[in-house]
């Protein structure tokens, strides 16, 4: 088998969940007998008696984790790059990845303040130096008043340093018009990610019908799969409605949700809102029937909100699910919610600083404490990721001296991310078999392809999902990296696959020339009269 | 109710375990009434129906958890010192906390280079900046080279930059004298605790007596009760034996895990060295004889080996798991080991920056995919953490612009640390009815307390451990802020507390002058003839 071929099957089964998962090797390098969990040979060593772990005897949860977005894919991408820089002849003369939010990777400058910020932090030495602004400093020194021995080496409050949260609490009073908040309310996480898969811990109870239950749309971002394969708790899917700019139909909602409780204990509905992979913005009707069904269903809300600043299309304006839920009175009064954010999106993209935060609102004050207890073990998140955090809540003001530089970079990026949206969701829709939502907002398109019933009978001929043999061959054929809709989920018998904006403008316009060559030519290759996407 | 006698109630619901904790009130302001989860008043607004999450219906484990080094003791010291700066008179003048190994909290100043390397590579613009060595240019360019678009922001491999794995490797096999390591077996983490959640996560599985049961120390680092208790593995306690150094007794081993088969599988064993909260280092002899004990009882092996650089007695040297189990020859060959390093310890004690790494030593290849496949949701470590790790196993080399001011900053904390060691264990065993074993490492005392049996008395009618007690009494007595032996666990009738040896020398006189008058009033209080602790 071609490095390749081994790369392709064990992409098939990462991403069908076959059974044969418990035969995959992924590390071709080593070869690898499993007999019922008594014996494996591996390279570090030969053992007389069998391995402690094996697959058979591991956390059966973590084995049934998939998470699509660093998929097999996405390490074939990285090796054809590879081969491609080792003098390979390819058509292409490199690879493109827009699997992953990553904006830094994909060239886009770290926001200079803020950077000024977290090295004046990191290296007090630097206050005296006339390069940095004054209003940089400021916010570096008060940071560093508000850890311990003045370091960022110490161990912040579990749930993060109180001076920031401080900061979170009067950014979000701005975003939501004045709207109280409580530092006692705010944890800091490492990035949205972590927050979030504490909260789904806390949720988790019960065996058999009173197993927890979590809603979350499909397609989603599978940290949400992932994450509660891995806590065991049930998956419960509602669909996003394609044909209504992927918005939330409260029918299916409760379709969904009437359809789980015959197996499991629905306690939590996931919303994220600008949507990832889909791009949508919900309106704010929309974020108000989701409310209310939440508040009849007795459903605990995570709103998924990292996206707040990534509002492109126009007419659409990002609501917080904390502003409306306020804003529908006392009849919803104690209605629980978790609304997260992180550093990773918007216009900073600091993904790799690791900066986050989630607002608890209503929620149980024992729980709370129980919540933050939980925390404790893991002691704190990086101090360092907090106050990236913090210049994104407490960015320069109004006549502060780095202020226009500020804005300047900031709307550069988000200006340029709404053209490139434009373009990608263009260019999708002016070919036939695609078809493709506005991108609202977030960074992710999401089309629709109608796939050639000839390719689909292919794919399942080599044990693939279909929309996965479509990626493979854009990849293969023009170098460009996207994730497979069945990573995200999507109904039956449609095929899409997820891909960033992010890019920079020339790159875009490239990967949608690729794209429309590839497509042209895979569907003159598999195309016949019928084409499947019940969604079209 | 006074407020401490508040947080002193907590506190004792905490670290007893008290079927009361259901009903605990931690946030004081706000008034909670809990009948049966179908209804709960709480201050954020008057729900009609009852929360979803209650503390009847949140996940059972995490309400079982504790992490004593962050749990109301702290927070009542906290107190006290805003109470003292608030102008209130207390019989001393500050709190000194010596509760938590946070070296830069206690006034540690960063390691000059190492602060440089972060610093340039969060804002290259200063590569130009003639204050900043050559070496640590070189060294933060080479890991921007690493980072996608060049950029620690963007997100690294789940497992860590590839660059400062293989860093992390050399740096192995200069420890290890030579010994073979590969950076495919490398994940970088947030600290060494997320790495260590991650493998105790691997391993648990089945129910009844076939659930994972993971043997640990006693005394331990809380982390392993608290991680155990949250993921529902089975506890295992073997007992360190105080009358010889803390050392590892293979007949309790064998003791500890013959009872244990009576009601789990144990299938794992935890050694913590240099020892936390008992400050041993094992003998080269001690470690070989636990690697045939694993071996022969089919145990994982986790290696807590965060403390590798603070060994301080004569004649004690660290021994990495991996090198002896390497010489122990091929009929151990095959042993698994995880061995986990951190940046928190050590001479740098960089805790806020969350680096950490964790060594994988002949897993089951499929099972280790797994496990990095288990790290992908998570994205990835702080990329700065990860810069942080990098310096620690990367230092300045000799000839370099930095090495010479390296390691003396690098000797100065390590031989301050040697000397307080040495204060602490001393001034204890200088008194009437404590006793200390030298702390031969790490970064902890672990006294042994004779309590009168008065003392004992007055505690239980309070319904405290006694040695909470005693150690609230310490802190408002005197301003010291220890954790209480339960807190890590210890042997029935016996009573300690861990004290950290990091307060400045000056301040470590002070906090043992304290020490000594506030010892001999209780004794004075509540001696009677007869003194209470088993192990004396």
């Amino acid at each position: 088998m071609t490095t390749f071929g081994r790369a392709r099957s064990v992409a098939s089964k990462f991403i069908t969940r076959q059974p044969s998962i418990l035969r995959m090797a992924v590390n071709g390098e080593r070869s690898v007998l499993i007999t019922n969990g008594t014996m494996s040979c591996q390279g570090n060593g030969v053992s007389k008696r069998g391995k402690v772990l094996s697959l058979e005897t591991m956390n059966p949860h973590i084995r049934l984790m998939e998470y699509a977005v660093r998929g097999p894919i996405v390490q074939r991408a990285t090796q054809i790059q590879k081969e491609l820089e080792q003098g390979d002849t390819k058509a292409f003369p490199s690879v493109i990845k827009c699997n992953i939010g990553d904006a830094h990777a994909m060239g886009q400058k770290p926001m200079t303040f803020l950077r000024q910020v977290v090295a004046l932090c990191t290296y007090p030495a630097l206050m005296d130096d006339p390069k940095f602004p004054s209003d940089a400093k400021q916010r570096a020194q008060r940071i560093l008043d508000g850890c311990k021995g003045g370091s960022l080496g110490s161990y912040s409050e579990s749930t993060g340093l109180e001076i920031i949260r401080k900061d979170v609490v009067d950014y979000i009073k701005r975003r939501d018009g004045g709207l109280e908040s409580n530092p006692k309310d705010i944890m800091l996480s490492a990035g949205a990610s972590e927050a979030i898969r504490i909260v789904l811990r806390m949720l988790v109870s019960g065996e058999g019908k009173e197993k927890t239950g979590v809603m979350i749309p499909i397609p989603q971002y599978p940290l949400y799969s992932a994450s509660l394969a891995e806590i065991n708790a049930r998956q419960i899917n509602y669909y996003l409605d394609e044909d209504n700019a992927w918005g939330l139909d409260i029918a299916e909602l409760q379709r969904s949700i009437d359809e789980a409780r015959k197996h499991c204990t629905p306690r939590a509905i996931v919303i994220i809102n600008p949507g990832n992979p889909t791009g949508q913005v919900l309106s704010r009707q929309n974020i108000e029937d989701v409310i209310k069904f939440a508040y009849k269903e007795n459903l605990f809300i995570l709103a998924d909100e990292v996206y707040q600043d990534n509002v492109y299309a126009a007419g659409s304006k990002f609501y917080s699910f904390k502003k409306v839920l306020h804003d529908l009175g006392p009849d919803y009064a104690g209605q629980e919610l978790a609304s997260f954010m992180s550093t990773s999106k918007g216009y900073m993209g600091e993904c790799g600083l690791r900066g986050g935060y989630c607002e608890l609102v209503n929620i149980d004050p024992d729980v709370q404490a129980q919540l933050f207890k939980a925390c404790t073990a893991k002691l704190c998140p990086t101090v360092s990721g907090q106050a990236v955090m913090d210049v994104v809540v407490n960015p320069p003001r109004e006549g502060e001296e780095s202020y226009e530089s500020f804005q300047k970079e900031k709307k550069h990026v988000l200006d340029t991310l709404a053209l490139k949206a434009k373009v990608v969701a263009d260019g999708f829709n002016s070919l036939e078999g695609v078809k493709c939502n506005a991108v609202m907002g977030a960074m992710y398109s999401f089309p629709s392809i109608s796939l050639p019933r000839k390719a689909i009978e292919k794919a399942k001929e080599l044990g693939k999902q279909p929309d996965l043999f479509y990626a493979e061959h854009f990849l293969e054929e023009a170098g460009v990296c996207v994730v497979p809709g069945s990573g995200f989920g999507q109904r039956e018998g449609t095929y899409h696959f997820r891909m960033t904006i992010l890019p920079s403008v020339e790159l875009i316009h490239d990967v949608m020339e690729r794209f429309k060559t590839f497509h042209t030519r895979f569907m003159e290759k598999y195309g016949d009269s019928e084409s499947v996407n019940a969604k079209m």
